[in-house]
């Protein structure tokens, strides 16, 4: 595919669309608070990558990104939607060059239909922000992305994101029910309808949720929402054995019980975090595990009923001292640890997350195998997660690792462990995406047959693929 | 699009594949017995509807799937699957002749994975039979439409059906983790992982459930389970206004409960089931609809607080005195009475069906409008569904009514109905796909832009379309 830079009339053309403020390009760029923020529109939080695009548009209605996207769809022009830049696999990176779309502006909660339990918003809201405005009238949002205070909603749709409750809740793509969307040619529609069940058609609006800004741009969005489960319970149980940690975590379910939140935390996840937020934690030597678990409800008697059970069958396991945290300030300090383990990996060494994800009760299995294949290829690797269904982010540490190890060598053992992944029935990515950084792996999960199929589904929604080129395949 | 049909070869190449005992032709039809297998294959349980194919196979595996569906698409020969013929909408109806490929051998439960909470089965299990097996090991399949004891799950899953506990669990669609599918070409591929979360592509399985066999042929799933809920409590709450009953139902949410089940039957369709299952019902003069409420859990104490909740939103309205039903016996008689008002309508006069589907919120506002259509075209209509997610099917009543009438006639109120649920936020179907029946209505729900994008979806999948065609667009 070959593609064309921007010519000085279309910079004209999108100026008289969004209007010269959110018009950003590199020639603009030479004031020094501007080369700031039209630099950052070059990466993400994708490890150290930047790709400058030609220009950065911020539109504000679907009817701009209409007019924006047939000027594309004409001039073959590259489009990378963007939300937040928060993404871990380089979905946001505008490698082809071309135009970055920022969401920024549609920030709008539209509406909250608390009598259908529904909401309406557009996808540049701050996940958090949306959760909070739902709270305040009783409702629950439960996707949490644990880069939820700045991520945007678009981001999370794009990459089907998910988070510590999706274990009882599902992921974002489990509370979409319609989605507007701007196609590359500038036709605006929605894929779907504003209700729980749907049998009319293709089910355009889950093509849209992971596709990480290949297909459309999503403009608008309708999420069913939930009661607010009043009442939760968190515990913090330590292990003396990584392995049991993750066994426990099947045997809890099939106790009956499903946990709001089941997160796996190596030693050196929880003490690296504990100390990058300056949170004393108290760590026995012989701990090697921990996992976070969480229970939610509207009700407290039940919910410490269901703790009992928890702890009946923890009980078959060697664990030391579980923490209840029994106010609202322990388990924010306890869940900030869980939510800042990447910021303190970040802190402490250059990485690589890979997002991996099996069926839980192959969890054992899996750490094992990172483990020992980092013994064999000599890397180390912090690991943590959410264990209840199954997502493991395994976090290569550079340590003394040369250029080349951590640039070449590291691929043949990352191919191992995602072909392990896919022995075990799971696959590549859980919530992180494909995006750039793992498209040279994705083979190893998809056959060519369905691939295949995604490029022609490619070529029939973007037929100058356009939008967001170089991505996922 | 033309078709070839059947040339003696390619019967005998399907002898070759199958074994001749699992091809039915019309010409081995002549048999008495054999002609009713043989004309059963041709209608399903949509109206008075019947198309003969030319053929019926019966494969047993995958691999013949692939070997039949190499040979039709190099020939160009329709081809439309079958599970149990259970459906709504004619889906399963071959119109274009061709082969029917029956999936009825396809019924073993191949694992039921208690570590994982998943199970492994082919399509051709009867959906009931495969929730009593993984109930037996305590675990749950909540997806359970009105004909649970017959249907296939291939058949749910082609339909994206739900049923009564959709409004707290979901439909088949929030159940399937991995499919293995046959495409046309005869490639046979797995459109997932194994897993809860999945961000690696183009989300395959979505697009797969409810494409009504346009697409690819299933041949395995993967399911995910839940625990066993262990407790239910049922009550039959009598309304004294229909508007009331349906308006109760967003005022339940809004208290914090998901009940498990949450169905509305209007005065005639409670009383039509249970005079045609003659369980006898006392219904006083007064009394115009009900609500079937279920609340489920792993405590009994528990529910009785949760019941406690609803019957306070109750008083609110004018209820007439509740059932609460206290024992399996009289439980398992509301349900019965529940899930035969189809079949008592058909007893009583013959009909058509539509799935109508709404913001839950907008049921009393779907229910006016239906009744004023009624009254102003001459039509009786008897209504009742699964108001917890907005799922109203509307049975219009033949009646009186001459063939030009019901053949004709109606299709101007039909669109009356369908444009109303579109303008609540609603669409056409809600579980029971499109299908034949429902196609002429399709552009009602859909506008040209994402009919282009579904059939150039299809394309990609199918380029001779020779995949259940005619169907839903």
């Amino acid at each position: 595919m070959t593609y064309q830079s921007l010519t000085p009339d279309l910079l004209v053309a999108f100026e008289a669309i969004v209007g010269p403020a959110h018009v950003l390009t590199a020639q603009r760029a030479e004031v020094a608070a501007t080369a700031d923020a039209y630099h950052a529109y070059g990466h993400d939080h994708t490890e150290d990558l930047h790709f400058a695009p030609d220009a950065v548009l911020r539109p504000g209605t679907a009817a701009e990104v209409s007019q924006i996207m047939r000027l594309c769809h004409e001039g073959h022009v590259p489009v990378t939607a963007r939300g937040a830049g928060t993404g871990l696999s380089g979905g946001a990176l505008p490698i082809h060059k071309g135009v970055v779309l920022s969401m920024e502006r549609f920030n709008k909660i539209i509406d909250i239909d608390e009598r259908n339990l529904q909401a309406t918003v557009e996808p540049g809201v701050i996940t958090e922000a949306f959760q909070n405005a739902v709270k305040e009238k009783g409702l629950f949002y439960p996707p949490d992305p644990a880069s939820k205070g700045s991520c945007f909603l678009g981001g999370n749709l794009s990459q089907s994101s998910g988070g510590p409750k999706a274990v009882k809740y599902g992921t974002t793509k489990d509370y979409v029910l319609n989605l507007q969307v701007v196609l590359p040619n500038g036709e605006i529609i929605w894929t779907g309808a504003n209700t729980l069940k749907n049998a009319t058609g293709y089910n355009l609006t889950q093509l849209m949720v992971g596709s990480e800004g290949t297909l459309g741009i999503i403009t608008r969005v309708v999420f069913r929402l939930l009661p607010y489960p009043q009442q939760n319970i968190l515990m913090l149980v330590p292990f003396r054995q990584e392995a049991q940690a993750a066994e426990a975590v099947s045997a809890v379910f099939r106790a009956g019980i499903i946990p709001s939140g089941m997160e796996f935390m190596e030693r050196e996840a929880i003490a690296w975090s504990s100390d990058y937020l300056k949170i004393p934690l108290t760590l026995p030597d012989d701990i090697t595990a921990h996992l976070l678990i969480e229970l939610d409800g509207q009700d407290l008697d039940q919910l410490y009923k269901e703790a009992e059970q928890v702890y009946a069958v923890l009980e078959s396991y060697d664990v030391g001292d579980i923490l209840l945290a029994d106010n609202a300030t322990q388990k924010d300090e306890l869940w900030r640890i869980r939510r800042n383990i990447g910021n303190a990996v970040r802190y402490n060494s250059v990485y690589k997350e890979e997002d991996t994800v099996v069926p839980r009760a192959e969890l054992p299995t899996l750490l094992r195998g990172v483990k020992e294949i980092g013994r064999r290829y000599g890397f180390k690797s912090v690991c943590y997660g959410h264990a209840g269904d199954g997502n493991l982010h395994v976090n290569i540490i550079r340590g003394e690792l040369s250029d080349e190890q951590w640039n070449v060598d590291l691929r043949r053992p990352i191919s191992e462990i995602f072909e392990l992944c896919v022995k075990l029935g799971g696959t590549i990515s859980g919530e992180h995406g494909i995006g750039l950084v793992q498209k040279g792996y994705i083979g190893i999960a998809l056959p060519d047959a369905n691939l295949n199929l995604m490029r022609g589904i490619k070529q029939v929604f973007d037929p100058h693929s356009i939008l967001n080129p170089g991505k996922i395949f």
